[in-house]
């Protein structure tokens, strides 16, 4: 049977064999949340990079551009880091330049795997379908926060790792952890994550309604997937 | 409130600014295991070592030696990395030096701390009461396997934590996850604990005798602490 392993945390990526994998990179609050909300209000491409300023130089072939450090959008970007920010008009046609602390970070060290998948609870039956038709093992790249990992992506990876069950094997005790941790808090995902300290700092910056978009599940029907270094719609 | 924390891995060590805390290093399956049971059978000191010619180098200052890697032993050592090894009446008033897969490596990579502890749940008693007694934080380096996290040293966590609670705050997601993991399988941890791939790994060694004995609670009333480059008995 094909295996699905969970790496919590973008720092220990390294012990993972990527060259024949899918990998699903996640960064629920708010990263991927925010890529998945752009590409259904028809964002074009998105491209994920670590520097602010590498993010910056891409205003000049046209793109638009999002920044994240800690939470807080730093001044000049078109957008912050709310998946609210994403469904205005002019995201539509869109190419955007994002970069963030923790899920673009996941995404350029998942690079080297076969398939490169974006995904949050917004857009989980989709990444479900994406894996159900891969025809190996797959692997959710958990972004944390700063290296350490995260309730809620380590959730994200339990609740894929539940809806996979009989068609992939869990393949290592990180894994296991996650599924057992989601099935704890499946029932009421929202009270589940307001005791982790990683939403307690984002609850901080004011972004409530951000917390319960996040966790909405099934919300939008896309799949962004990474090709050379751009994301776009599989 | 002091807070208390995990390291799932000892490839994420250096997210912790280990200057202040008391740490616990942890390797159910058997590092630490060993570690108590040969303190409470009358050694006098341990040495941890990460490379096995410098374990071997340790016979000429008068120590016996251990060594394991991926849970075998090589040949040429006094002890293996059984439990039932240090219950002989040759551990008495021993020295010994020892390297293990991960163990060791994690102990190494914890020396910045003022307090390192070796804790298994065969003292976790004496560990919770010297935790207790600290006056700061705490943090519990799982040491997994390979640098991935493992369900065993993460139940351990989370045991210390359960034990601790009203003393210490929970730090963050990995420390909250850890209680979960454990408040799910406390009330038998040796099923829980047969799902896991690393026993699953064990397991195949032949070693059901001590994973069990590796799970009892309190057995020992020892606390293995780390004082230059030795353990000896608090």
């Amino acid at each position: 049977m094909r295996k699905i392993d969970v790496c919590l945390s973008p720092d220990l990526i390294q012990l993972y064999d990527l060259c024949n994998m899918a990998v699903v990179v996640v960064d629920i609050f708010r990263a991927t949340s925010c890529m998945v909300t752009a590409f259904a209000h028809g964002a074009q491409e998105i491209v994920p990079v670590e520097q602010l300023e590498i993010c910056e130089s891409f205003r000049l072939k046209g793109y638009l551009t999002s920044a994240e450090r800690n939470g807080i959008t730093p001044e000049g970007f078109d957008f912050d880091n709310s998946p609210f920010s994403y469904q205005s008009e002019k995201v539509k046609g869109a190419k955007i330049c994002v970069t963030t602390t923790n899920g673009t970070v996941a995404i350029q060290r998942s690079k080297a795997a076969p398939r490169v998948y974006v995904g949050a609870f917004l857009n989980i039956s989709k990444i479900v379908e994406a894996l159900k038709s891969w025809d190996g093992d797959a692997l959710i790249v958990c972004a944390g926060w700063k290296g350490k990992p995260n309730l809620e992506d380590t959730l994200f990876a339990g609740a894929v790792i539940d809806r996979l069950h009989g068609e992939f094997q869990v393949a290592d005790d990180a894994a296991l952890m996650a599924w057992k941790v989601y099935n704890l808090a499946s029932s009421d995902l929202l009270t589940s994550v307001k005791n982790s300290s990683h939403v307690n700092r984002l609850l901080g910056l004011g972004i409530e309604k951000d917390i319960s978009f996040c966790l909405e599940m099934d919300k939008y029907a896309v799949l962004p997937s990474l090709v050379n270094e751009a994301l776009i719609l599989a």
